[in-house]
């Protein structure tokens, strides 16, 4: 329970009661500061009419009773009753109500009727992820049809709950519509800032102020509606995790010598295929296979156990059934192993979140720390560390990349990876996270903050126990300038049971997501492919300042895509300035478009220079912030000219320039491959593009970002 | 003018006046039985006294004047007169707010005040592309903040009119809210039809019922403001294209013999390109160059003009100045040449409608009928038939495709092909229509109807000038069991603006087209990768009978992500039967699920059967409708082993099955070309492969479909 517990909650939690009356609930709110209609709770008939009497008419009734939580649904509310005859009246027919329905009586609340324009939700409830947030949201019809609220990890400072409720999309009905003047703006922003300061001090399991009313022209915002539900305090995990944990992922990532545990000659096993990839790929640290089958497995000396090692490893690559795991751990942990990958599966993601749990006790008694259960393993290509069982290992990992890609699905992290390589697209670190029962994701970003390698990091997200540890790890790194983007999977119901069974870890409410994710500086995308499409944008271009786009292409259709993506995503396709549409004339065919967007047409073939010098125009023009190239079937060996004129234009450019190229990469491979030299990213569609360029300038925004470069 | 007109709106043209007075607008809507309020319309004070006092208080006031469009933003309608002196004293003051304005005097309208519950938008115009087109929609708030409303092509009947009502968010205002009783549905959804003939009978630009009143639990729905605005006809365009579409498409698709106007050695050039490809693909038919600059270009003879070609050839390509399009044509059609290519840029696309007009004009008088002009060309490699000069051209095309793709814009066109070339997807016909000068989109689609080869059709629109056309021979398409795809470009007015100066069409508002297309029964797709994902489902899988969706992967991220999108989409992904379930526990590792979605894990590698054998029981369970699988990083070998098995037990099976496969191609080529000889379309990301279930479940609704199968 928190200290500051106010005596009515301490009482409540002391009989065993989550659910505060309406009456307490205003009583702790009042020692708060919020503002709440005049009142009085009165237990007799003569009781109601007499404080009816004092507030002044018309007044509301409510009935109260423990055993109804939705007064509304039982008629259990009365509003606008004009004279102390109706008040007596509706006294007795809540009476009868209660007692229809053999409810505990807690008496009738006689409330001053407060007049009020618009309904307001201001909210809080603890997420089992993220702890308290806070809600802002129009209340009534809108509130059911639109979903129209604004969510934030609590607490939230005045200016925070303006911006909140500057997000609604009903905002206007409380800035101001049709000519009525706004609310109390001020009032509602505090007691959102209020609430969500509440949320963090007391016990609150969800609080509910619904309606607040708020008049137009008029000061004030008031709760004349309250619900209260306090939360009982969680039992406590496992021990805290040891210090030392960016060394230990330092350890994982950069190892000097690596032990398989479990380790086979049959590749079809995982101790084998790991064992396999490892020596495979030139790892040039000495290994050692840990079985009790053979004295080597081809040049690698083997053991037959742990415990025989020669040397304490920096990382052991543990594959062997689920049952020996923990004392596997153990193990290695007694001889001095700092950390491990265990790829096995059969935990909590299968149902058995206490063979976890063992897991985890055996390693802090060792003093181990560990990756997965059930990873997929560890890349690090620049150090040829192929620590994996993927599928993906078949080709061979590309050095030099600058993306660090935390997945915590394994399989669907490697097929991702084949697919960057292909592309000629390098990633510097891979972690399959497994169930993160040790070692989650925020102790890897965390590591990776001021990691060169590390430029950006790209997150797929499943769940994870500690919202709020993943936020300060993702802050930190977006204080370093490091883009993070996530995908977050579990969007749905059904999505998050899937994922439940999957890593054992619940997996958060969406809204709650978004807004930590924004809050802690990461930037989200919407599916799995735009987490490499922006990374690579976010990895090789600078963020726009602004969000002017100037759009070139050899097809006027695909300017008509662009163009409407752009404005989809909230971006302006400006006319350029007459000068310089005069340049561009000069350029082009007189049949194409010298405005924005424009449309060089496929005289682009005959006149390859184009391309590069339309680019250096745009390059130079002040209005234009983003410039987007759609390229069509541009082959080789033409491709491979236009490509290294773009590339000449926009190298050092501080605007980012994007391209969006739809050919069959086997016609324009010498192209491609020069744009990925030279740092231009290009995408499959002309509706991908977009995204990427958006993704940037989400960047922009989430590192406070005034003009562009970096 | 139409010739059901009312003698009101007669007068109205006659008079040289667009916008009807509200009385008017009353009187025509009263002949066609719309339920309006009782109302008078009072030239002095003492009417309107008169007036209110024979229709009973509370009444309400209305300025009318041919000046004042807009009568709420001047004040000028005042509710709730409770009596005689509140009517005099508002009717003294309208009229001032008249004199103010120097508005002309339309005398003051006294309505009784009619009760309601909630206000409803009916509502038609006519588009430009469409025609005549309702509207039914939430007024007030809700349409200003949700945009709540459900459009179709006029006229509808009530069923229609009733099922728009339901596509309304809101819909639950009217159907009983709260306890609420619903509202008049039946009479709300006469009146929208109603409104949808009177759209089609009277030639209306705007007619707006808003609000028309209904009542929880009440009869009747009141149209208490009506605004009508009447529409001039068009100027008449050129003269109707002759008969004989059909037979000239054929030809345009299969001639047995093709002329190269403007015919060059320089393959840089467009008529040098044509050339070349049409010879280097190996074309069947007689070829001839048309060119006063050579005897011969490399085996093909060439003649200097048309006119001393030695046979009236079935195809004329014409790649000349813009200038001499015109001339080019008439001498084809001079020469008996029924058809012609106009790859010419220059035209309404590039600012010169005039010189389009001329073209079309020529044409028409010489008895030839052409394709575009600015087209990218036509391919129908079944012939060998390659009259294009797409840089996709640089690969071969692949024969034997059953899609159809129609493109608007020439080079998106030819890029996406040369990517599905590459993939292993066959395009049976491609015709890059240009600025459809001619022959139109809907002259394809109609002469595909019923043709084998076009088993699908994919469209890329950007426009079109009569949308009616076009929805005739989509849904000839439609009866013909034929699916139709179709991506709009040009959503936003910023896409519009270029698409308009791209082709020269007009692109058309988003909502019509939507509703166009789905009353026509083709199956639009949000991007342009859709339109192919979308085809090749169509082409290769029977629609799914239900929503029911068994899901079958080896990475339970994957499971996840799918059965987000799944329900994203509007699909279930239902628990499996317990005896069903036992199978799946018998193949699979103890630590995979058995439930829906179904998680085969990593073990696959040494278990290659599971995934057949997974797939063999969810074909013959009966409470799964479709079935998705998520295969990773299986590479070949083991990938053509899967995609065999996979393929031996979906052939024939009546539920369609589509896969989602994330691995770079080159390490599973054997695999993939399995699965596509097989029939099993597959796709880049989890995302990718639900969008393709969700055409096809599209199409079964469209298509009237009950079960399954075809």
């Amino acid at each position: 329970m928190t200290r500051h517990a106010h005596p009515v909650i301490e009482r409540a939690l002391a009989e065993g009661r989550d659910a505060l009356s309406e009456a307490e609930a205003a009583t702790v709110l009042s020692a708060h500061g919020v503002a709440q209609p005049r009142e009085a709770l009165a237990d007799t008939r003569a009781d109601a009419v007499l404080a009816a009497r004092r507030l002044g008419f018309p007044v509301v009734l409510k009935l109260c009773s423990p055993d109804i939580l939705h007064k509304s649904d039982v008629g259990g509310v009365r509003l606008g009753l004009g004279d102390e005859l109706q008040v007596g009246i509706v006294f007795d027919e809540l009476r009868s109500i209660a007692a229809a329905r053999a409810a505990r009586w807690g008496g009738v609340l006689v409330q001053e009727q407060v007049p009020g324009d618009v309904e307001v939700i201001v909210g809080a409830r603890h997420d089992s992820v993220f702890g308290p947030v806070v809600l802002a949201g129009l209340g009534g019809i809108l509130a059911e049809l639109l979903g129209d609220s604004a969510v934030r990890l609590a607490p939230v400072s005045p200016d925070v709950a303006h911006e909140m409720l500057r997000e609604l999309r009903g905002y206007r009905l409380l800035a101001g519509y049709r000519g009525r003047p706004a609310v109390d703006l001020a009032a509602l922003a505090a007691l959102v800032a209020t609430v969500s300061r509440v949320a963090c001090d007391l016990p609150v399991g969800e609080l509910d102020l619904n309606p607040v009313l708020v008049r137009a022209g008029a000061p004030g915002a008031i709760a004349v509606d309250r619900r209260l539900v306090l939360r009982r305090t969680e039992p406590v995990g496992p021990a805290a995790a040891p210090p030392g944990t960016r060394e230990a992922v330092r350890r994982l990532l950069a190892p000097s010598s690596v032990a398989v545990v479990g380790a086979s000659r049959d590749a079809s096993k995982i101790g084998g295929r790991v064992l396999h990839f490892l020596t495979q790929h030139g790892f040039p640290g000495r290994v050692f296979a840990v079985t009790p089958n053979a004295a080597a497995i081809d040049a690698v000396p083997a053991v037959p156990s742990v415990a025989a090692l020669p040397e304490p490893v920096d990382l052991a690559c543990i594959a062997i059934p689920p049952e020996v795991c923990a004392a596997a751990l153990r193990a290695c942990g007694e001889k001095g192993i700092p950390v491990a990958i265990v790829f096995t599966s059969g935990f909590a993601e299968a149902g058995d979140p206490e063979a976890e749990r063992e897991l985890v006790v055996a390693a802090r008694a060792a003093g181990i720390r560990f990756c997965g259960p059930n990873s997929l393993g560890v890349l690090n290509p620049d150090a040829r560390l192929c620590a994996s069982f993927s599928g993906a290992l078949v080709a061979t990992p590309l050095g030099g990349g600058e993306i660090a890609y935390l997945s915590q699905s394994g399989a669907l992290g490697g097929s991702f990876l084949s697919r960057l390589w292909e592309r000629g697209i390098a990633v510097s670190r891979f972690v399959s996270v497994g169930n993160q029962a040790d070692l989650d994701l925020a102790d890897y970003v965390d590591a990776l903050v001021d990691d060169p390698a590390a430029r950006v990091m790209a997150l797929f997200v499943e769940g994870v126990r500690d919202g709020r540890k993943l936020c300060r790890a993702l802050g930190r790194a977006r204080d370093a300038g490091q883009p993070v983007v996530v995908y977050k999977a579990g969007r749905t119901v059904e999505g998050q049971a899937a994922v439940r069974s999957h890593t054992g870890v619940l997996a958060g409410d969406d809204a709650v997501w978004s807004a930590a994710l924004r809050q802690a500086g990461a930037v989200r995308v919407g599916d799995m492919p735009a987490l490499f499409e922006a990374s690579v944008a976010l990895a090789w271009q600078p963020p726009p300042a602004g969000r002017r786009v100037g759009i070139v292409s050899t097809s006027g259709g695909a300017c008509g895509i662009l163009a409407d993506e752009c404005r989809r995503h909230g971006f302006e396709v400006p006319e350029l300035p007459a000068a310089t549409r005069k340049r561009v004339e000069a350029e082009i065919p007189s049949f194409g478009a010298a405005r924005n967007p424009i449309d060089v047409t496929a005289q682009i073939l005959g006149r390859p220079a184009m391309l590069r010098n339309t680019l250096s125009i745009l390059v130079e023009e002040p209005t234009i912030d983003a410039i987007l190239m759609m390229l069509t079937t541009l082959a080789d060996p033409l491709a491979e000219v236009i490509a290294d004129g773009l590339v000449a234009v926009a190298t050092g450019c501080p605007k980012p320039v994007l391209v969006g190229w739809i050919i069959a990469p086997s016609l324009a491979r010498k192209g491609m491959a020069r744009l990925i030299e030279g740092r231009i990213p290009f995408y499959d569609s002309p509706d991908r593009v977009v995204l990427a360029l958006a993704a940037l300038a989400e960047w922009q925004r989430l590192r406070g970002g005034g003009s562009g470069g970096r």
